[in-house]
């Protein structure tokens, strides 16, 4: 048996947008995928994960990872399969994750790459729970947040991936949660399906009057996924020693420029710390965390919720229903089919 | 030999300020001093302190603590000497500190005054090194900026009171310190007297160009009397972990609204904290901050500047220039003679 050629499909980035990104920024390429060197692997790629932060990258100065050099491959992450292994720890079928990128190949120095800990999960559950977003909502709002039972948490972008997890961690933790969504469906799903105490469509409700209502011994937590606006409403209704958690400002990703709040002196009436993080810095939280996350949603206290684009071909079109917020949960693309001998389930941390 | 009659002169105030405070917004008033009922004192106001925050205190809304009615005697910090003591543990000749108001006499309840500590400084310096200008810069440096040695740190309004005492101990804990003010003279007096490592004079300098000339290794620690246009500047220079002490925003006491910083997503990408503050959480520090400052003020290591205005009926037109910047130094009324028979120095805490 010869080993089939390889063709790569790929997303290279050749413009840097102003706004929202448009398919026209990305340009769709087909090259035969590279053999992997000594020290790399061949990761066949399965699922791309979508995220806010993915806008940042396109942007010409560096943000907290280098800018992506125009005509490279649109930086993601995702999840695969090694199909070829040189000189390092990895065997073809293992499953990985990494910065795969947009594309149908990644080859890549094994140095870059994790081994997915294998759990009792689907696959694409993986990034419902786990992964860069189980560790950002269980760090943010844990280590930042520091959440006393009976404190009040609000959390925007309440009915995304990490929004939601948030969320009900803090209801875990004995908090008094609200979220803020924007539409009547998400607002729904929040309320009716995980537990929130209560949700604001600042879509339709007066922010301002809606906070004041729910939170009427103040804001002890604010889990911040959008700044601009939403954060302007909550410093308006501290309480005191709140603790704000930046963890992202979508609201200003396709709008850099835009003016930020103007009462910002909350924090020093209301005695309030704001601070941002990334879930990068805390890699080596992630096996408490992941055992954390897994235990609770063994006993059915998180769930998790997934929309999963099928086709690589349709992931910049897909990229701004982060921002327009027409996805209703964990926004994935299924670049190629999983495996069909599935790994054993077996904790592996 | 009988009491003589005391008449009170006060300032009230009769109008909230939209920007700038004007005269028009007081009302001088001339009425004979209340008699201390039980558990009150009468005190003399020698010192009045005159702070950016009393503009704050003229709004409508409260703010850390309840607005100042219409009618009221403007809110300010003093220095007093006890005149009559009614059943509470102050006497005649007590020299004491609290909210005594914009005014001649100060008839008050006991429980809201301090006896002062009794320093070998000037009574009037007592507001330059010590009282709530040097525990404002103790704490809110110490505590929330956690200096480390080899750490950049910047001060805006760095020849104010606040600002001059928080980079002399910067130094004192090895950091490097770059002032920002307003004028050439208050410059030199940060570089030449008090030993700053480099000054931007924000009137004529570029600062976002001055920062990164300053600061090639980043901003650790910026702590933030200001507000408004330099956060914005310092945002975009932060070190990774920096912390930001926001301690006041006065660019914004004067015009409520303006927009906050555009650029706050540098608290994500720099993981970066910003937590605001206030003296009066941290009374119980005080006879260790006080005891601390005093050393370092004996062994010549921290200089403070007063610039003292006479007579309680200049109040109103002095407070402007905390906004302008034409003082130099702790600004301070002097309302009444010190006493000539000036208590013993000596050590009381």
């Amino acid at each position: 048996m010869f080993p089939l050629p390889r063709t790569n499909q790929r997303w290279l980035l050749t413009a840097r947008p102003q706004g929202l990104a448009r398919e026209s920024d990305f340009f769709w390429d087909e090259t035969p995928a590279d053999e992997p060197a000594e020290g790399q692997v061949l990761v066949r790629v399965i699922y791309l994960s979508l995220d806010p932060t993915n806008r940042n990258w396109m942007n010409r100065a560096d943000s907290y990872i280098p800018a992506l050099p125009i005509g490279a491959v649109m930086r993601g992450v995702g999840i695969g399969i090694v199909e070829e292994s040189r000189g390092c720890d990895f065997h073809p079928g293992d499953l990985v994750q990494g910065l795969l990128g947009w594309q149908r190949y990644a080859t890549m120095d094994a140095a870059y790459l994790n081994k997915l800990p294998l759990f009792e999960i689907p696959l694409a559950g993986y990034f419902g729970v786990l992964g860069h977003i189980g560790l950002t909502a269980y760090v943010g709002l844990l280590d930042i947040g520091k959440p006393q039972a009976g404190e009040t948490l609000v959390v925007s972008a309440a009915a995304g991936a990490v929004g939601s997890l948030v969320g009900q961690i803090g209801k875990i933790k004995g908090c008094r949660v609200v979220g803020i969504a924007g539409s009547e469906a998400k607002c729904r799903w929040l309320k009716d399906e995980l537990g929130f105490d209560a949700v604001v469509n600042h879509r339709i409700e007066n922010l301002d009057e809606a906070l004041r209502r729910h939170c009427p011994e103040g804001v002890n937590i604010y889990f911040d996924n959008v700044g601009g606006r939403v954060l302007e409403a909550v410093l308006g209704q501290l309480a005191l020693r709140a603790r704000i958690v930046c963890c992202g400002m979508i609201s200003q990703y396709n709008s850099p420029g835009t003016p930020g709040p103007a009462n910002l002196g909350a924090l020093i009436t209301r005695r309030a710390r704001m601070e941002g993080f990334l879930c990068s810095d805390y890699a080596r939280r992630s096996p408490e965390a992941f055992s954390e996350l897994m235990s609770w949603f063994a006993a059915g206290k998180l769930k998790y919720r997934l929309e999963i684009v099928d086709g690589l071909e349709n992931a910049p079109a897909s990229l701004n229903r982060l921002f327009d917020g027409t996805n209703a949960g964990k926004l994935l693309v299924k670049v190629s089919p999983e495996p069909i001998e599935a790994p054993a389930p077996a904790r592996t941390m």
